[in-house]
């Protein structure tokens, strides 16, 4: 069935990402997952190219569009090109980051750093989670303590998306030890400040092109003009954008389900075994028959959602809804499409093996399964 | 998340049905399981209502309005008053039935029939299955010979709805049993014609309101004049109502589903073990949030579909699709809610006890789930 | 593979075991299902057999063999012949009540109830459920209070098998209701007690041929006498006892898994579809590769766990992996048999649909599969 | 429960490797999987030890002793220290690849290759699978024509263990490519053979110390005293030496369930989240118990083969439900000690994630778990 969530604006936006993808993301791939890392200049690129500030006011050069299914597109075109996780550092920055700045910059930060962000010449990171801090964001233990214009910070951030090539880090802090949730506060901390350094790259599962790394803060003094948003609203500023962070990996949970399910389906056409393409025994099948069904439901309930978004009526419970069901069929979805590949599908060079090691964080970043389904059975009056 | 299939025209509708239900079906449940079959005068009170002929014209009675959503609302009433399989035989004959006089009648049939099963005075039936031919239509073995005005009917029918009370009885019969597919036409037989007899009502696991018995054709002469549609064509006749009837089911086993999760979150609140609702413990509020989830996603597919279906955009891929995975789908919520239920859930008083055995033939009839993955899987060009 | 866990004496009382069930159950089964409550008849045909008793000292008529090898092997004598349910007061009286007797009795009381017991001339029922109190043993809340040389009991109790047919009802309650676990004591009533009366039989999903119902106490005055074991020991001597109870579920679990997996895999190789026997579709194979294979690694395990109760050394822990694993196991295979028998599963003459319905009860009593893997889990020192 | 397969005697031995794998393996297995090969003084160190002939005759160096629960400990051994996949060469070189030699050499072959395999000079290889050839085995297209007193062989194979190191690869070829199955012979094939090259390394998901390769053979002439059996007996032999190499996958798929467990376990009990041990939700109690229960149960049933294959009774069937029973098992169970691990479980350095990648072929090799239920599908007269 033909998807009705996008219009023909939309459209013409997905055949431009589409060709931008096909030449600046595609041919590099093996380079940068081999790298660890992928080339600034992509992000330059994509700025370039009006991809990373679609939400952004045209005054900083965005494109004043506040319409989340922009950003849908992206991930859709990254993944229907078999580089998804290559791509995963420019959804950082464009879904999950830059909303931070948007919504809660003064207008002297946004003049300072919306232009330089959107533009792709600063690369963001958002750098939550501590060694013992991972879904209880209110454990966290980094301190940030209050000296006349500056906050001292110290403590530690890891599994840091955009860890090695980040420029500004939005970092949760501890202003306020003793107030427990009410005592976080977030801070934009300039990569060159003195006394902030990188950990080497964490070696992955997957997603070998994403430089995820520790980030260690010692001493730090950064700007009191630096501080996002209220002292103390920290944990607030974050629990308000994580709807939109798991409606992004949402998209590309369905989008990769999507896409293992059509790589399986053209190897299931062209692979020959006892005399017969594989996808005409009836098991192989019916496991497409499966993966199609299963895909074209998540995109439903995901479309629903997507419109509720644009329109501004997007709940958090449904967000956690689509986060752990489409994560959770991507994963049942590729793991399927690997063992119909046989031993190719264990070979880094299929698009099918590097899918489901890539996928694998998915039901475990931006809120495990658990949380979600912790929240969504809160909201249930039990 | 708000639906936003339906009108404000379909919610006063749905209003009605509402209090139709609670006063015409919920107070007559146990008596008509007792007696294995509801009275005759459901029927009449369905048709007077209205709710058995939405689509047919209204020169015969009808609502004029093919709008499929509206037969939707009837079944999504009857679940949430826990009367869904009591209320079988009606949508058996507005969702399923009715269609083939819709589309097949001659302008003397429609007048000679159309009336009565609209007001609900005459019953309708579907004789498809037979002991040796279920979802392998093309192997019945019923035969109808001509004989001058006449066809002369031979053979039997088994697991038929509404078998004890239908007065008039679609019938798939081999008019030409050489040519195989092509060979089945369908025959309406009146239920008081010489040779026709109903066997004795087939005790069945749940679903006890509902007649299902056999049908025996011995030497039954049926007038041509009842010959429905073009002789051979009944093959492709049932195929192509078999969308419709697909979606009809799927109706049923969402609504169903979304029942089931309500009476056990209901559960879950008030009973207490270890000095707390149960619902407060982990483990039983991920299994009320994941029952939640799935009915939505069923929910927002389901409704994709009855737009389309609306629209005359509904492929017979998609309606596999759905009916396949809203029945499992009930099956397992249901079941869950059973689990929960403890005890309670396994004595027939219960709501959820016999939704669980009710159910359980939704993946069985109107084509099984593997029929529907066959069907998907030979559309994927393998 | 062959088992290897039963001796020659072992396979010597299965073949007169099978003979009785052929004689004694099978032929009165429908009967029986129809009545709701099998003839007494059948206790003391069973006892005279040698049936009840096996673990009972001679000198009370017993076998004085404490193996549950026997009792297993009544319990897959009455699956192989598709009546476990009808068995299963018999399965109440030998593997889970009698038990109590044997170990906590005085001398005086298995002079007095022994030899009846044994003989099935008198039936027991173990009441320990109630309205309010499932898995949570310790908030029952029948009362017996001591006055003189009697206990005087009142309350209530549900879900009771042999209900309608005891004559000794084994009681747990509370005759210190402020202790908690430490103020439960058992009771032995004799069923001719003022003041002890029954409910209704409870209509259930299933099992129909089990009188399960409501147990009333009104100012019953029970002898002293009759105590059973220690006053405020009760709750540990039922959960000493529970180990038992589960392993004979997890036998009748994996037998019935077992006959399920060979009625479907008979119905497969007979039924035909679209020209061959539908076990030559590869997705049917496979459904039964994967029920045969289940079913092999459930035997195995269980009969380890036979071996080890035999030797004295089955824990808790062990009995409760194989409830829970065994019994959700059944249900997935009576299920898949189902879907495979197709319509014929829905339909109360099958014995797969039988089997279905019976079935259902054993993820719940006994302990319900969440309350096994809390006692699993609580093993793990976390 | 403890197991009861082994004798005084494998403890002794299991003491001895496991001392061995500390000692000889878990120090270099960073540095040979980023060498994507282990060193061959690995092979030479484990023939020294006698863990390479076990089962092979003493006068050509090894232990006399056809009992595969010797082989079953270094599995057993290898798993419990993390490096399982570091093992795999030895586990192909002793369980899979010597079985050959030692059952079809004549005993001039014999005295030819066996000392060197037995002490671990010589590495083996089998090369069965081509490109175009998998599980369908009748399929390969690598031919060997007879030239006087040699083979000369044409053709390709991959996704070969031990590619790089093999020093005697034995290979299947056509000799007769016109007679099907009965065409299909193996020849032994010593690396240094002019024409004989190897591919690079294939970049896999996991299992990086395992040097996967293609293999090419370019007019390579093998002397015809190096053919292994007879001529046109290869199908056979390979088929003969599946169920071993079956049983051998599932016991590295339980062992490394196991593992997996009591890794997660460990976790559970350390790891602190909103103020306790994760353990300590109900959630991951109810996964950890699932876990353990699920371990247990596959090892009563790997334990009861194990027996079986010592005493000479196990069968193909057995063999192919263990195969795939346990191989799924263990990528469930590794999958959810990943996600209970959270972000550590996607970071190369935990031993879970590198289980997780390492295993996930384990349902792929040695027959999928297609082929596994096509076995046991055929056995069952459907």
């Amino acid at each position: 069935m033909e998807r009705s969530v996008f219009t023909e604006d939309h459209e013409l936006y997905r055949e431009s990402v589409r060709q931008f993808v096909a030449r600046e993301v595609v041919p590099h791939r093996a380079r940068w997952e081999e790298a660890g890392i992928v080339d600034r200049s992509l992000f330059e690129a994509a700025g370039e190219a009006g991809f990373l500030g679609i939400a952004a006011p045209e005054r900083y050069g965005g494109g004043g569009t506040p319409d989340f299914r922009y950003n849908a597109i992206l991930s859709e075109c990254l993944a229907e090109a078999d580089v998804l996780a290559v791509g995963l550092g420019l959804s950082l920055q464009a879904d999950i980051a830059l909303p931070y700045l948007l919504d809660h910059c003064t207008p002297e930060q946004a003049e300072r750093w919306l232009p330089d962000v959107v533009a792709g010449r600063r690369i963001l990171a958002l750098a939550m989670t501590e060694p013992g801090a991972g879904s209880d964001v209110a454990a966290i233990t980094t301190t940030a303590v209050r000296d006349g214009d500056h906050y001292v910070v110290n403590g530690a951030k890891t599994f840091i998306t955009n860890a090695l090539s980040a420029d500004l880090v939005i970092t949760a802090v501890k202003t306020d030890p003793a107030a427990g949730r009410k005592g976080i506060s977030l801070l934009v901390i300039e990569a060159d400040t003195p006394g902030f350094s990188r950990g080497a790259k964490l070696p992955k599962v997957g997603q070998h092109a994403a430089d995820t790394a520790e980030l260690f803060f010692d001493d730090v003094r950064v700007p009191a003009a630096n501080l996002l948003g209220e002292e103390g609203r920290g944990f607030y500023m974050i629990m308000g954008h994580l709807t939109q962070e798991r409606i992004a990996v949402a998209v590309q949970a369905t989008a990769q389900a999507r896409r293992a399910y059509e790589l399986t389906l053209e190897y299931a056409r062209q692979r020959q075994a006892f005399g017969q393409p594989i996808g005409r025994f009836q098991h192989n099948r019916f496991v497409l028959a499966e993966m199609k069904t299963e895909t074209d439901i998540a995109q439903a309930y995901l479309d629903r959602l997507l419109l509720a978004h644009a329109e501004g009526t997007l709940d958090a419970v449904d967000a956690a809804q689509a986060k752990w069901w489409t994560t959770e069929l991507c994963q049942r979805i590729v793991d399927r499409g690997v063992q119909l590949h046989g031993g190719y599908g264990y070979m880094l060079e299929s698009p099918i093996a590097r899918a489901w090691a890539d996928s694998r964080i998915q039901t475990i970043y931006a809120g495990t399964t658990e949380v979600m389904k912790e929240i969504i059975g809160r909201s249930l009056g039990l």
